[in-house]
């Protein structure tokens, strides 16, 4: 595939909408341009036990899953615990716009550099969630020359622990309404079940239904919904567990609802524990595959970035420091909410101390934030870019908050000047982090060398890794904190439905959590319309949640969807797979 | 573990309530007797590379998913097209009691006993359901030392087919309520929607729900409802297809609803073939796994026995018969049913020749045909077992209008006596089918000898194997032929609804399919508490229902659940793993 093919497809990517993905599909026709998917299959894949092998996991200790997917189970866990750690690089971005900064990309592309560098480096990235897939997205494990493979599989069931949560969680719903029909011994009140269930389908339909109607024989009839399978709880579980015994505990405390008296009542009350947990025998283990270029990749987990903590599962982030030099990671969204929440709530639960930062930036998201539309991103502004780099900047000093030193990874467009480049290198370089460009979608390992180097000398550099607030402290002055610190707000105003449910955790006790916050990813205010680094304004919570089994308090922040719906012409109508197994329309 | 051991457990498990559940782990406790979940434990399996190479399939043709469970890809498939088939032997039972006959256990422990006599065995199963195993029954892959292993594996996840089924269902259905959300441009009319949800939980109060509410945003209000996985058209369609073209052709034309003005719609003209089979592409290929004494099963689908065909895939079915010279498989519930949809809908549509039959029976269940209650079952009585053995009798005469040999094979319980025991084989023998007595649960193959050989002495005999009906006939016609010929009913009668459906069919072209039954399992006739060999009754069809996509038209008698509820105490609440994988609570 030629790189003037590969821009090609690069710049139609850039608005992955569908009629772009349509566009995409006719260029593609005409010029015989390749599709991730095609690229991802065109690769020679290693058998994933000479993966395992490269990072000193014995083949017995391996739970194949197909020839290029494996489970690391118990076993390869407890013979790496007494390693010294890698380090651990977070790949997070600035406020994305509507198409995303390349994040999963630029990891996948960084980790390839640092192994082409000789660097033993594993990538630790979250699984995709199946209903996105079918809807907007079509696929999301990386792109181009920076993928992860079997893409496809990936994509898809991979090795199951989606489904397995959605079993545990719809369980669990069940054992509740059962409990409800069986005579409602702990006298639950049918108005206060706050459990719902899920599922990995883009489906609005489901967001509000009445259950339970038809007669006696059929369930009390009440109002509950579906979510998608990655905003349960039990995903954050999941990624937030270090063992089976630490999942049993979490999912025991999930808070599924009130009784009539008033009291809050958990999932252990129902017996459910123990069930709950073998669903997740497998699920809690993490999943290895490899980047088209060899480097092994740990990808487990995949919580909500609003509603969870938007990060891969710890078990797995531990495993890979524990077996390799370095470890590339990623958050959720911007920096402001998946940064954060990496820091303030997985690596405080975890006890992982982060070593540097690489922050994905585009020329034309920067421009998008200085105030140009979408069909101008094309065009030469310097000026633009000036103004919007205020974003940048913000993020980068939010970085240095945390202790930790930042590289910016200029994700390289076709449309891209080299003016533009320049000034936005020498802004960087002002800022105190440098600012390097990637080619790693259309080149691979290749066009993340420079990014590479910078990461290696950024590592160089003294950490003081610290989190923004001290769990101590009250839901209201944690959320303060984050707030002025990190989103530059000028305070926080909760609804009189937020502080009566304040007073609620009070008295569940649930106070000395972290909070995780549920904001726009597309500002650093919760108004998404508001770009750049805005100043002026203030945060208003308009609702706070307990995931007691998560071990932190969700505080939402304007209007978040924990459902989402399918696009008018839903990637899925573009997919096919021949009797030879070979697959169209997967992104 | 001592027979004796065996036997006290095999009595407590004749009648698997919950109670006795409870009693059994008692029993267990102060006897040190082994539950099939240690049983299985206990042994040593053979790496699923040795299982498959003793049926001649290359490693490299076997995707693994753990070390004892693997797909046999296409590539597998193709290699042995050209074999000649082996026997093909269907285990199925008389109308069974609430206990269960023990269809699976003997299936697999006849099938190790024809390898213990040294003859290439594949034994063919259905995959359990989840929602169940959380349920009442804890599991399902057999019993005590005739299972197939890993148990624990197979009753959970498994491979994940069963949750491509769950997502690829759900998926559609959220395509339908997405179109109706995005202009309707097909006119489909929200009350005539006939594709609901599923999921593989037991949830009684997901039966009926009311959807779309909550606003415009959040989809159009309509009626609809959850099914359990396993009644979803796509399991049987899973299950019906002979491969990956076979089974979009299928997709496409399942009938999802109506428009306004009446017109049926099927799947294709949503787009969503391509995707729903793409869901598919792993699940589409059968399971390999082993028994406790190493003998090769394929396990693979699992459609409900009343609302589709009830019986394990097609693919693995020629699969097997291509690898081996003797294949046991098994049918859902009686002869009534399960075999006859076997020959009528499996066989038929898929082109295989059954070689012989084994009916299972026990006493026990015979005495109470013969209007023995439940708790008196324990006490010899001659008389009762001659009335109750008249429903022996009808499933042999059954079996014989098939035009194949039929074997009884005697399930034995610690608690029939020899007199019993001798007048079940004098009357069989009056009716020209041997019954041998086995005892596979408490003794593994060996247990199961006397029957392989009588099994080899009927395949023997002369086959001259024909279905009962004729797909040109009509609907109607057909309905006579199972309910005057199998069951022994003096005739039909439809509901003013069903005749209302029955015009729809022929609307649709739906008539020169086979006829799905959906029956109770308890009797010949439609009313549950028709025990024995009823006669002057007949058959009422509530309901006709058109699987466009599985090919064939449902009638529904009696009433017909297709999304279980839990017990009042599950099977769930006494489940648990530990960190070191070791469960408990699974039967």
């Amino acid at each position: 595939m030629a790189a003037a093919d590969a821009r090609t497809a690069h710049r139609l990517r850039q608005n992955l909408s569908p009629l772009n993905i349509l566009r995409y599909k006719l260029v593609k026709e005409s010029t015989n341009m390749k599709t991730d998917v095609e690229i991802a299959r065109a690769v020679k894949m290693r058998p994933i036990a000479e993966i395992a092998e490269s990072i000193g996991i014995r083949a017995d200790h391996l739970e194949p899953y197909g020839k290029y997917k494996a489970k690391i189970g118990r076993a390869a866990l407890d013979a790496v615990k007494n390693n010294p750690d890698g380090k651990l690089i977070l790949v997070t971005a600035i406020n994305p716009t509507p198409a995303g900064e390349g994040k999963t990309t630029t990891s996948v592309g960084l980790a390839d550099a640092l192994h082409r560098r000789g660097k033993r480096t594993i990538v630790a990235l979250r699984e995709p969630s199946l209903g996105p897939c079918f809807g907007m997205k079509g696929g999301a494990a990386g792109g181009g020359y920076a993928q992860v493979v079997p893409m496809e599989d990936i994509n898809l069931h991979f090795t199951g622990d989606f489904h397995a949560v959605t079993t545990a969680h719809n369980l669990l719903a069940a054992l509740i309404d059962n409990h409800i029909q069986q005579g409602n011994a702990l006298d639950l009140d049918v108005r206060r079940i706050v459990w719902k269930r899920v599922l990995d389908v883009n489906d609005r339909a489901l967001r509000h239904i009445v259950l339970g109607l038809g007669g006696t024989a059929h369930g009390v009839p009440r109002e509950s919904g579906f979510d998608i399978t990655v905003a349960s709880e039990m995903m954050a579980i999941l990624c937030l567990a270090d063992g089976i015994s630490d999942m049993k505990r979490r999912l025991g405390c999930i808070l599924i609802g009130y009784t009539r008296g008033g009291r809050p009542v958990c999932a252990e009350e129902l017996g459910a524990t123990g069930a709950l947990a073998l669903l997740f025998k497998d699920a809690v283990y993490p999943n290895l595959v490899q980047t088209i270029e060899g480097t092994p990749a740990l990808i487990h987990g995949g919580p909500f970035a609003n509603i969870a903590h938007g990060c891969s599962s710890v078990m797995a982030t531990k495993y890979a420091l524990k077996s390799a030099d370095y470890v590339v990671t990623e958050a959720g969204f911007g920096a402001d909410l998946g940064a954060e929440k990496f820091f303030d709530i997985k690596c405080r639960m975890a006890g992982l101390v982060p070593d540097a930062v690489v922050i994905v930036a585009t020329v034309r998201a920067l421009k998008m934030n200085g105030g140009v539309a979408k069909d101008e991103l094309g065009t030469e502004n310097l000026d633009a870019l000036r103004r919007g780099a205020a974003n940048l900047e913000k993020h980068i000093e939010n970085i240095g908050k945390f202790g930790l030193p930042a590289v910016v990874a200029v994700n390289v467009f076709p449309t891209d000047t080299e003016a533009e480049l320049a000034l936005l290198e020498e802004l960087c370089a002002a800022l105190g982090a440098p600012a390097v460009r990637s080619e790693v979608w259309a080149e691979g390992g290749a066009g993340g060398l420079a990014l590479a180097d910078a990461v290696e000398t950024a590592l160089q550099k003294p950490v003081d890794f610290r989190t923004i607030y001290d769990t101590n402290r009250s839901i209201v002055e944690k959320i303060e904190t984050i707030a002025r610190e990190i989103y530059g707000a000028d305070g926080v105003d909760f609804t009189p439905e937020a502080k009566k449910q304040l007073a609620e955790m009070e008295r569940l006790g649930m106070t000395q959590t972290p909070v995780c916050m549920a904001k726009t990813q597309y500002s650093f205010s919760d108004d998404p319309a508001l770009l750049g680094r805005p100043t002026g304004f203030r945060i208003t919570v308009r609702e706070l949640r307990a995931s007691c089994g998560a071990g932190f308090v969700v505080a939402l922040t304007g209007s978040v969807l924990t459902m989402p719906g399918l696009p008018k012409h839903p990637a899925a109508m573009d997919m096919d797979v021949d009797e030879d197994g070979v697959i169209t329309g997967l992104f």
